[in-house]
């Protein structure tokens, strides 16, 4: 499976993936994850927000176990942020029925679309869109770089926009979700422990600095006589880390647009982006609080765009996955997920991560050693047949 | 002259000017150019590069006074930078034939074409074209945003780009060149005078500045196992800031580009630019170094894009501007100029500079007041009655 996946999307220079929602690269994949399912007979559903499933058993009569991950990238991602959970959950499924195990109740794995939200902007939209998180009129509206909207691009890959919205047949049928995922930090490694059973998703939101200047020409202004928005940045963004450590969280500007951006003008304008998150809504909420002192005394404004509390997966299924996989480590993460979606519309979720050597993740670096990761699946086939018996 | 100036390139949201070469905006200009040639009965050329030329008398016979400027702008720029000296230059012809001066040599109004370099990114290109400083096949494989190059831009403009290179005739008629400009900074409010002498053009050059990071994400990886491009930037920022302090003299970072510039992304890699500029090539020598200690300390490199030492102008000319005016102050400036590309190409060259109240340029808040650029109309008119006595 994974020698299938490995060229698709995968940008030459780079060596990084950019499997964008509703491309040609993504319709490939689709296609894949079809061909998977057929070749072990499962049924495949598409729901309305364009999610895959292939279903072994029949979820209507009882509801079922989904397994799986997405299969999207951020821009130029890793090969196993997404994937590995795909391809981890088709490989448990082959295990068990390898062994002749006879499952209680329905088994999917699933791919849901678009998790990223790397075109449109939207982190796990096909989650979103089937629990009702994402208004269907906004998500058809939503545009990408080249102005194209998620409606147009779905029309052209084949997918009808006017079903979408909150999918309660789809839903019904998922009785507990788990998801298998490369770690994307180090604290497997430092347990020296191959996985983990996560706990929940911090707290996070992101924030845009807006800060004023005065265009001017950089070869004329005198420094007493300028407004340099770029000073202000500076000082931001340094300030965003010392806040960060003081409060033993996260902080980061990844991203910032200046104008008009030119070599030989003060700009009149630069406007960065603040990612936070942490532990506790406290924590995330003094970064963004001291942060802020600093864009106001610079006369620049804070706006907060999006903001997400602390989403614990299911106390019981993370003791029961822990204690089924013989006390494993149990982690919270910082990074969003479908099932952090699923958890927050109240169905039984729970994740599994996989050591990743380095750490890095969102980076073509991004690795996970074979033996650890045939460590997930054998965990996920023990979790199915703890969670199906 | 103004009032139909006023309209051309005016970008209804912003107020600022968008007149770049070869577009449609251009060729309105150039239209312009000619109409008010034509008016006066002046013999309109076209030169080498596309530079228009309205000659009053024979150029042929014996070399001839040029005044003039340009009228392209920055992205977003001002209504004075450039057009003001185009503008005063056909006001102070008129002022002199109402007078009915017959003036002892040639006269011409000069438009000089893509000064601003903003599509093509070489400024001055048209007087370093004709005045062989920049190679006539680098100049056409120049590309705009979109790809165009400036040999595709030429043609659709109608001028023929296999023509491009030194223009020996051009420059052979132009015995000295005044070029009058709106300051770009405040000295002449805190000399408290309406216009002064230029002598030169400061030492001014532009570096790049490449910071490697780690590409990673921002919610999962902690911050002792960051490699954040970004704070290493804004190190950069302020450092640059302190250097140019200390060493009394300019530097600016107005340009930034962040790969994948992903707000949940640590970014991989931020590239800067650094702008700097001063009265002596030492200073402005030392703000370098001083900001390259910090960026070989963040694991950077600092690349020269652009070099350009000291540009005087002829002394004696600028003297002798100063004194039939008044002995008006003289000054150095930090702007390159086509006046600049001309002096350095040995062609007796000097420039006017009329006040700026706010000192601010490139920008739609660019300004001067009306009797201030009436007074520059009166002074380029005495300054072209005394260089062709």
């Amino acid at each position: 499976m994974w020698a299938a996946l490995e060229p698709v999307g995968r940008h030459p220079g780079t060596g990084g993936y950019r499997r964008y929602a509703w491309t040609g690269e993504d319709a490939t994949l689709r296609d894949w994850f079809a061909g998977e399912a057929a070749r072990r007979g499962l049924d495949l559903t598409t729901d309305r927000a364009g999610n895959q499933w292939a279903w072994w058993g029949d979820p209507d009569a009882t509801p079922g176990l989904a397994i799986g991950s997405h299969l999207d990238s951020v821009p130029d991602g890793g090969a196993f942020d997404g994937p590995l959970g795909v391809v981890s959950a088709f490989a448990a499924l082959d295990a068990l029925r390898d062994r002749d195990v006879a499952p209680g109740r329905p088994i999917a794995v699933v791919n849901f679309g678009d998790e990223e939200g790397a075109r449109f902007g939207v982190a796990c939209a096909g989650s979103r869109i089937i629990t009702g998180a994402l208004d269907p009129g906004r998500a058809r509206g939503l545009t990408d770089a080249d102005g194209i909207s998620m409606a147009e691009a779905m029309t052209k890959a084949g997918h009808d926009p006017a079903h979408l919205g909150r999918d309660a047949q789809t839903l019904g049928r998922v009785g507990t979700f788990v998801e298998l995922h490369v770690e994307q930090g180090r604290a497997l490694v430092d347990l020296d422990a191959p996985l983990a059973v996560g706990s929940g998703i911090w707290p996070h939101g992101r924030w845009r600095v807006e800060l004023p200047g005065e265009a001017n020409h950089a070869g004329t202004t005198r420094l007493a006589d300028r407004h340099d928005p770029m000073l202000a940045f500076a000082s931001v963004v340094l300030a965003a880390r010392v806040a960060a450590v003081r409060n033993d969280a996260l902080a980061t500007c990844g991203k910032v647009r200046v104008d008009p951006n030119a070599v030989n003008a003060v700009p009149s304008q630069v406007t960065g982006w603040l990612d936070a998150r942490g532990p506790s809504a406290a924590q995330v909420r003094a970064i963004v609080a001291e942060t802020a002192e600093v864009v106001t005394g610079h006369g620049g404004i804070v706006a907060e765009e999006s903001w997400t509390d602390l989403t614990p997966f299911d106390p019981a299924l993370a003791d029961r996955l822990a204690r089924v996989l013989g006390d494993v480590p149990v982690l919270g993460t910082g990074a969003g997920h479908d099932a952090g979606i699923l958890a927050a519309a109240g169905v039984p979720a729970a994740m599994l991560f996989v050591r990743n050597p380095t750490g890095v993740s969102h980076s073509p670096a991004e690795h996970a050693d074979h033996a650890d990761c045939l460590s997930g699946v054998a965990a996920l086939a023990t979790v199915i047949t703890d969670l199906t018996r």
